[in-house]
Formats: C-alpha cells, structure tokens, sequence
C-alpha cells in the first residue's frame, strides 16, 4: 500500500484536520456525498474532512484496492444512529500527495444526515466564510 | 482484469437483465445506494439491476480498481438532468460469480431522483410482488 494511504487510514477517523492537511496536494480536490461541487485546496479540504471525521462515528476501513496513482478505500460507518457505507476514490499526484478526493456513500438518508450535519457545522466555524471562495 | 468483471462493464449500462443474470451468484448479495436493506437472488437481483440500468443516461465506467475476489468499479452518468457519480463495490466467490454487489453514489440529490424513480418502476413490475420476500 501507498506510504499516503496508510497514512490516511491512520488518520482519517480521528477528525483532526492538522494530520489531514500534510497528505492533501496543496491544490487538493475534494468532491463531497452530499452536494454536486468541489472543494479546492489544501486548507479548505483538511478543514472539511476534519468536520466530517468528528461526525462520523464506529468508522472502520474494509477493503483497501487499487495501485499506483489510484486507489478505492471501502469503509463503514454511523452517522448519528444511521449506518452507512462509502468510499474515498483517491488519485495521488506524482509527489504522492493526494490530488484528488471524491466520497461516494450509501443509503440517501444516512447521506441526508450528514449533509444536515455538515451545514450545521459550517455555518458555525467562521473559517469558512474565507473559504466559501474555494467551493465551485 | 477478471472475467466477470469485464463482462460486468460490458452489460451493465444497457440495462438488460439476462444479460446480467448469468454473472452473478445464485445467492448474490445487491445492496443499493437508496436505502439501506439487501437484495437477495439472482432474479430479483438481476430484476432490480436491470431498472437501474434503464434509469442512468450517459452511463461510462471510469477507473476500474481491485485484483482477485475484490473490486471497485467508478462510474459516471446523469439520472434525468443530474449528474452522479458511483462505484461498484463487488467481491466475486470461488466459481468467478458475483457473490456481493455494493452501490455507493454521490451527490444526495442525484440519489433521491433515482430512488424515485426506482419506486416507480418497482410498482409497474408485476414480478416485484413476489420479489418482495427478496428484500431483508
């Protein structure tokens, strides 16, 4: 496996966006469940997943595939009382940053619950009316 | 690339279920990125594959990911006007079969359209009467 991606494991689940942001690209982009757009940029991104790792609880990896530049980490999950499913689709770049970072999840009302959660999230860390610029 | 996968990717789109059906395990496992609940059967399973292949427009494998039992197979397509993006998440059993078929996707509001839609066309199929029983 990838030096980044057993990084990322590591530490993905904890939600601390100062451990997130050294394997993100600096002109990382993340591409979330919950809305159709993208986030860009190292800071941005680490502050967003960070979110996300605190809302996400009982997370565990499964499966780990993929090679190279490319890579599919499986993984399971509660939001609040809902189980759900995903997968961090991952491209790296040739410094073996991630370049690339698009989660896709199952089921919609599991994805309901953490785009509400989100939200909620953002609208109270004041960070993001800076960042509001790096989502296109 | 294996076999069955490479068949997978040739068939799935056009939504066809016979040409499905013989890809996948007797027992096969499909659980959608709608709800969280398991289909379970070739039938109903390849019934139900089928739908959702006549539901996605523009339909286009991306990355194909995975070696052996373990795959993750990116897409890309539109449900009605929204764009989405899944993956296929399967894990094929010792005669090359699919044993289990997971479906993540992205954005929420692209998920929603295909859950209705799939009610809609899961009610005008008379054969999901009895199918129902293949839902736990």
């Amino acid at each position: 496996m990838h030096a980044t991606i057993a990084q990322l494991i590591d530490v993905v689940a904890k939600g601390n966006e100062h451990d997130i942001a050294p394997l993100l690209a600096a002109d990382v982009a993340f591409m979330p469940p919950t809305y159709w757009a993208t986030w860009h940029g190292r800071e941005p991104v680490a502050a967003v997943l960070g979110h996300v790792g605190q809302e996400f609880s009982d997370f565990h990896y499964r499966r780990i595939m993929g090679d190279g530049v490319d890579w599919a980490l499986e993984f399971q999950c509660k939001i609040g009382a809902l189980d759900a499913v995903g997968i961090d689709l991952i491209t790296l770049n040739n410094d073996g940053l991630i370049q690339t970072f698009e989660v896709a999840m199952r089921p919609y009302k599991s994805v309901g619950a953490l785009r509400e959660a989100m939200n909620k999230r953002v609208m109270t860390d004041p960070r993001f009316l800076k960042y509001k610029d790096a989502l296109g």
